[in-house]
């Protein structure tokens, strides 16, 4: 116990000082580019930065690899917990700080003059803002609402485009594999409004229905559109994952209704904020009934919260690696995600037991380069025909995913978080490495 | 025009000259107390800091009064908009300040060891020692959920207490006047699990029902009890007003499933935090699975928030006056609401138009005295037989209420907030006095 102890202390003495290192090499780009020649290309910080990240994550996962890894920890990979952006957060220091003094926020109230009254103005402000740089949603003509979480926002909409008076709950569908949480999101309730008709692409019932296009999508990746053309369908886009780390941004998606959220943009899943773009006002103002109705309007504290979060990474965006704006959050995130892809891919190449999704690449307007597809969760299939339930064969070496199933296919593919903190990341690669030898 | 500026600004200016006062008095007392001899008692101080915040409010009210409200500006007391609290928080100063950085409570854990992991431990901590301190409800043997408001709390109630695989959907009910949401909260998703049934003193139904009992009650600030008492029936009481600046506190609530809110508590009503007491885990396993579903949990930002609001509150009460702690909530709260009340009456007291409630004092074990009903609300009777509805009287001279019809009762009532800032309810009180003329 004693030796495990002393083992223990040295590798996570080694884990701070390589950590140290990356913040030192940042901050000498940083410096580097404050004080440098003129010249010094921003590109160039980037490719250098990137390198220094690789460099050192590789020392760490050779680190993990090294037998320091006893075996019996379990990782939890079935969450989408974004703690992978606590370290850039970190470097980021005080700009990020948000002080809220007691007698601030106090009414239900934040702007009684929109028609979504508890929506904090300066979120608005920064939502907006957002997207005009990132190009990645119009704003124009929408209104805002905001939710607790995209979830919230998810059941407004259910609740605001189903008919009130229809003799049957309409269908909602989504295409297999969906987001696991729609069905039982949609059906907890007994709802006499909307009802769970499972998979978009067998969905074959007359009349009307509302199908759920998450795009990229959730679980595998994959960029989507609707999957059924016919009349009468109603769509919700939950553009969640449609940031410049996670996918390439082709265009501004211009659709009736779309959600976004807070947690998986910058990483802040405690603070509970999502938003929603809306054409129309009368299916606007049915979502912010729903949400006066479940929770009397959203987090005051939140909002204030998730707009100086949403500043800083414009700031960053609009003036990367500047004494006051820090190093941009999409570019450092894009890295980082990269790398870990890449990390992946080698450990589930180096056997047949394993495969992942081959994505296109494409051009990204906002990074103006070709970018590959890099998504939030890993969709992992177990090829070996001896494995009939893949979470339950990681389950075995104690990584917890979540199974096929949940997501409307078989049981032979598992979702994996990638956005969990390094040490796990690492575990888990080397984890799988040892799978298949 | 120009006039009329600046009868408004000399106005502005003695409003603000009062209100400095008001802060002088209670520094002179709060320094007296510091200071002063031994034996200079808390008593003393108290009844000095009433007298003075009576003789500010009363100026106050013959200011406005005076002339100076041209009758045009819309009050609206409809909602419960807790902002008579400001004052106090402001005074409160830096000591109520949270501080949240940019890295911190990013994950939607808060606590994975407890069933209700999205709970702060922090915020866990001063609801128990708040309910220790003003012995309005027994905390041991119980689970605490947080929800966003108490508004999520009431339908994850309803959702973990209805039978999943019943032939119909159970019936919710509570005595009439009950407070105006409970009906359409229970109904807007038309679920196939519960259903409002009504005023639950004409309810006659055979088989289980949800019998919700709100004490003091919404609107119109009276104890209640359950009002059906025959088998199957299971409870929820909605203790929101249960205070000592409300009413006596008699004993500790000692229920089943009991909710209460920042919002009514403390005066944050845009910080949307509720809690719930919980006996049984396996209710309290459903309300979490309903905040699961409904929103992944609850802001971590607003929990952190809250606990902060909680600490100060609890550390006034323990050493009122003290350097550290400034001057006790609920004794200040306590005599506002005093304050207010004793003004309102005297206003329908002038005439016969109106009438409120005759409450029945008793021994408030918290402030260790006799004190008096002084509920959030004033539920408002329209006497005259001319008036029929009473909203709309009220809304004619630009005063918006809730009628009783929303209640479940007649169009002679109407809810009136008595928790707005000052200046509205003086206009109101004015207002009162010039229908009665």
């Amino acid at each position: 116990m004693a030796n495990f102890m002393s083992i223990c202390t040295m590798r996570n003495l080694l884990v701070l000082s390589l950590a140290l290192n990356l913040s030192l090499i940042m901050r000498v780009f940083y410096e580097g580019e404050k004080h440098g020649p003129r010249g010094f290309s921003a590109q160039k910080a980037d490719r250098a930065l990137e390198k220094a990240a690789h460099a050192t994550q590789r020392t760490l996962v050779s680190l993990s690899s090294s037998g320091q890894d006893d075996g019996e920890k379990l990782i939890n990979l079935d969450h989408g917990d974004p703690t992978m952006y606590e370290s850039y957060w970190q470097q980021m220091g005080e700009k990020t700080t948000v002080v809220i003094p007691g007698w601030q926020s106090m009414s239900y109230f934040s702007d009684v003059k929109n028609p979504c009254w508890f929506l904090e103005p300066e979120f608005a402000k920064q939502v907006v803002r957002l997207h005009n740089l990132v190009g990645n949603a119009v704003t124009e003509g929408r209104q805002i609402v905001v939710g607790t979480g995209s979830s919230q926002l998810f059941l407004a909409a259910l609740y605001a485009l189903a008919p009130k008076d229809a003799s049957e709950p309409i269908s909602v569908i989504s295409a297999a594999p969906f987001y696991s949480s729609y069905p039982s999101m949609t059906d907890y309730l007994k709802s006499g409004l909307y009802k769970w008709a499972g998979d978009a692409r067998s969905f074959d019932k007359e009349g009307p229905y509302i199908e759920l296009v998450t795009s990229p999508n959730n679980p595998d990746g994959f960029v989507r559109h609707s999957m059924v053309n016919r009349t009468g369908g109603i769509l919700v886009h939950d553009l969640a994952y449609y940031w410049p780390q996670y996918t390439p941004i082709s265009s501004a998606a211009d659709h009736d209704l779309t959600l976004f959220t807070v947690s998986k943009a910058t990483g802040h899943a405690g603070t509970r904020i999502g938003w929603a773009l809306v054409k129309d006002p009368e299916v606007a103002k049915k979502m912010i009934k729903f949400i006066e109705l479940s929770t009397i309007g959203v987090s005051r504290d939140s909002q204030l919260r998730a707009a100086r979060i949403l500043e800083v990474i414009i700031n960053s965006s609009q003036n990367p690696g500047g004494p006051e704006s820090g190093e941009s959050f999409f570019k450092i995130s894009y890295h980082f995600m990269a790398e870990r892809w890449q990390l992946l891919r080698e450990a589930v190449n180096k056997g047949r037991f394993f495969s992942l999704p081959d994505f296109q690449q494409g051009f990204c307007q906002f990074l103006n380069q070709v970018s590959q597809p890099q998504p939030a969760f890993a969709w992992l299939k177990c090829e070996d025909e001896g494995v009939e339930d893949c979470e339950s064969l990681l389950r075995g070496h104690k990584i917890l995913t979540r199974g096929g199933r949940s997501f409307g296919v078989g049981p032979k593919y598992v979702r994996v978080s990638m956005l969990d903190r390094d040490h796990n990341f690492n575990l888990f690669l080397k984890r799988l490495a040892s799978i298949q030898t």
